[in-house]
């Protein structure tokens, strides 16, 4: 077992990283920001609820695109979708185009979870590091700033025009990256986006994020499919032999 | 003069940055690294000529990829079929496929010119950076990686499978950075880029670097058509109000 593991180790050349829940808490920040907007607006609202269903935008718009059902559309395009049904929803008044750009840009302003910068900063030591995110290049980058994430190149599934867990957009990265597929590990908090990276031959490390949907349960389990399995980044990096 | 200077600086939300003889000093860096391999094999030569011819492959080879006289091909790959004849043109040794990667490799580790990495950090602070070069992805961030360069995201011509100074390079880096081309400033040594960003929509800042070519003149004159020009990347963060 040792030896597999040390061979395994020897392998790995870079590290791709799902960012939403992953690297940052999605669901604490915009319902934060979102709670800032309806005291301003003098509206009462279950804010968690809100970021959910904006979030819930994500999640069928993708299937749409990869499914053929409807054009290529940035996820920064997606969430503008359904922010104007969302403020309609809960009786924003009409607000300026600017300040719903500027709202829109609260997923530009996720917080990291605590352990995030500082294992991104040990694995970076070593590997090759980099977001493999179904968000948008302008949105990678700017909450790479915003959050001091140390990334040494932004990918996004924009560049393949497919939204992961297709294939393309795993065997992309890793090419874009100089690295063959065997030798990139895709770091997620979520068995769809193991399994799609697994599918594209690359390696799977589950770091569990259990908070990242409140009391709905997250992925938490263990499978004899991830090579790595952990509780957080700190504890990744150690299974990784980074300082 | 003070007002359209000032309008300009409220404008620019990105900074699009040319690398090979702009940000690091290629031809220095790779003469010092061919002559440690003749060393080894007691071959004597003209370091400096050498680093001129094998940057030269690039110069013809990106022409006619542009022309579509060849199909897309990686600055790698130009650099490693040159890298082919050059090792017999100097009569060396026939080395193994890793010794060749491994020395087609030195374009990853090209030393920064003294100024870049201050006066990147400095624009950094109040401005997106990226590259925005013909150099393929996985170079760029192995050499940003190497030498420190700190880099929001990574650019590269690569992404839009034509070389600059095609149109369609700038404003796909500027598309991606999140910004409109007349919010791009565009830095480079070079004329030839410059014009081409201009041709984009692109705001264009000389930096010059009058060394790149030694002996041979370098772009060192000013011209109108630039917003900006300076001596280095320190007096261009002055211009542009950093700290």
């Amino acid at each position: 077992m040792k030896k597999f593991r040390d061979r395994l180790l020897q392998k790995i050349k870079c590290i791709l990283f799902d960012v939403f829940g992953t690297v940052v808490d999605w669901r604490e920040s915009i319902a934060s920001e979102a709670s800032l907007l309806g005291k301003k607006y003098k509206i009462n609202g279950n804010w968690y609820e809100f970021a959910d269903k904006w979030r819930n935008a994500y999640n069928t718009e993708i299937q749409s695109v990869n499914q053929g059902k409807r054009n290529w559309i940035s996820v920064d395009d997606i969430h503008m979708e359904r922010l104007e049904t969302l403020l309609e929803e809960y009786k924003f008044p009409k607000l300026e185009k600017e300040k719903k750009i500027s709202f829109n840009q609260s997923w530009h302003r996720l917080k990291p979870w605590p352990d995030s910068v500082e294992g991104l900063q040990r694995l970076k030591s070593k590997y090759i590091i980099a977001p493999l995110s179904n968000g948008n290049m302008s949105l990678l980058t700017n909450m790479g700033k915003y959050s001091n994430l140390p990334w040494d190149a932004i990918i996004s599934a924009e560049l393949s025009t497919k939204y992961k867990p297709d294939p393309s957009v795993y065997q992309l990265g890793a090419k874009l990256m100089g690295c063959k597929t065997s030798e990139t590990l895709m770091v997620a908090a979520h068995k769809f986006d193991l399994i799609g990276a697994l599918n594209a031959g690359l390696l799977a490390a589950m770091v569990i994020r259990p908070k990242e949907f409140g009391e709905r349960k997250a992925d938490i389990d263990n499978d004899t499919r991830w090579e790595y399995y952990s509780k957080d980044f700190n504890e990744l990096a150690d299974q990784l032999n980074c300082k």
